[in-house]
């Protein structure tokens, strides 16, 4: 009996143990098809998922139930929504009910200049607050789903940016000070959209559980700039998209 | 008739483009005395002040009362009381209740290690948000009252990290990338408590209306790092706190 309980006692110290040595990821999950993939990647990397969406005051509030279906399908240790009223400062038409979401109809234009839908400087909001999450929960990396191919001309989308905010974490936090920074991942920073889907459908993410559309309706909407991205890149990956559209550009069909 | 109405209309353009020509800054005021000082300079710059508090589960609510009027105090054209729960994620005695707050009794051991007071990345979250905030206002400057000196160990005050963030903001943000960078404004940065108080005796900086305790008692408890280095700032500078303290250390009497 007692070596019973000194077995039990061996497992359970070993399981702490692994416990311990067990590599987090902070993975911000906006329940866009991107981030999706990035989540995937996080996982297939062998890192622990410590999942973060934000609730924004975005029009698309179809996204957070998205973000926790994918959280589920990447089984993520922990799935925190996050409150944070961006809508408080106005100026996008992604928040701000009173600008109309542009209707580009033609890809040519998309990425010319910086669009109604930038929210203020809302990646440097997200990161830092994964940040802060990533050092309460001692993760070694924080994942975001930002791309600067095919991007919709976000600064805060660019490698660039994304250097610059990696050596300001270094500087800001505990973790950096004692050496052992929060490395910012970006995995899918220098894929188009066409790659993203492809490398997705490598790693059998539930395309059908991401929702991209920037309007909020039952289906997603085949018009805005995020939907015709989206149909571009499953057309030119040869890929069927598995949602289902209110309407769908002649190129598509 | 026409010739007033065209003298009017002259006046109400007048008006139209000074307020165009008003250059605004974004001030983060967390109802303590750094912070208020900081926004009484930025208002002696010549700034219209657009007052930006954070509520953030920490245990001294007291701050947020006090940065109402504050920024009361300084004439805000605006004050935005921002919501954000970072109390969710834990690990700082400053939110997470199930952790106490260092007494140190002993200014010596002030600095000399990161404390556990320290918020995970707080001034990259409150910094990100006030630039979104500033972003949103077509705000110049962006002001935080952080100091390096006599600064309780935290990681994010220090000039490094400022410089980091200044340049990651540059690229983070349309008004950057289009040539208008939102500065960050430190003004504090180099001094000392007492200089900072002395600074603000000079800009009649109403120090009755701040709150530095770390605890939430009705009054300021006299022994926490945050009471000590305030008391030792008005004692070397040779003027009287106005507070009336639970206990003030021998010292100081």
């Amino acid at each position: 009996m007692k070596d019973l309980d000194r077995a039990h006692g061996r497992q359970k110290r070993l399981r702490g143990n692994l416990s311990y040595m067990v590599k987090k990821a902070v993975c911000l999950i906006s329940g866009g098809l991107d981030s999706c993939v990035t989540a995937f990647i996080a996982k297939e990397s062998g890192y622990a998922i410590y999942a973060l969406s934000f609730n924004y005051g975005q029009r698309h509030k179809k996204e957070i139930e998205s973000a926790k279906k994918i959280a589920s399908a990447v089984n993520a240790e922990k799935h925190i929504i996050f409150d944070i009223d961006l809508y408080k400062f106005g100026g996008s038409a992604l928040t701000d009910n009173s600008l109309s979401i542009p209707d580009e109809q033609n890809l040519e234009n998309i990425g010319k200049s910086i669009p109604s839908t930038y929210v203020p400087a809302r990646n440097t909001v997200f990161l830092s607050i994964g940040l802060a999450y990533a050092e309460a929960v001692n993760a070694e990396a924080l994942y975001i789903g930002a791309t600067a191919m095919d991007y919709s001309g976000y600064p805060d989308c660019r490698p660039e940016y994304i250097e610059a905010y990696q050596k300001m974490a270094d500087l800001a936090t505990k973790k950096g000070v004692e050496g052992h920074p929060i490395g910012i991942e970006v995995p899918l920073l220098y894929l188009s959209k066409t790659e993203i889907i492809k490398k997705g459908s490598e790693l059998n993410v539930p395309f059908e559980k991401t929702w991209s559309c920037y309007q909020g309706g039952m289906k997603p909407c085949g018009k805005c700039d995020s939907c015709l991205l989206r149909l571009k890149g499953f057309k030119e990956a040869g890929l069927q998209d598995p949602l289902t559209y209110e309407v769908v550009p002649d190129w598509y069909q």
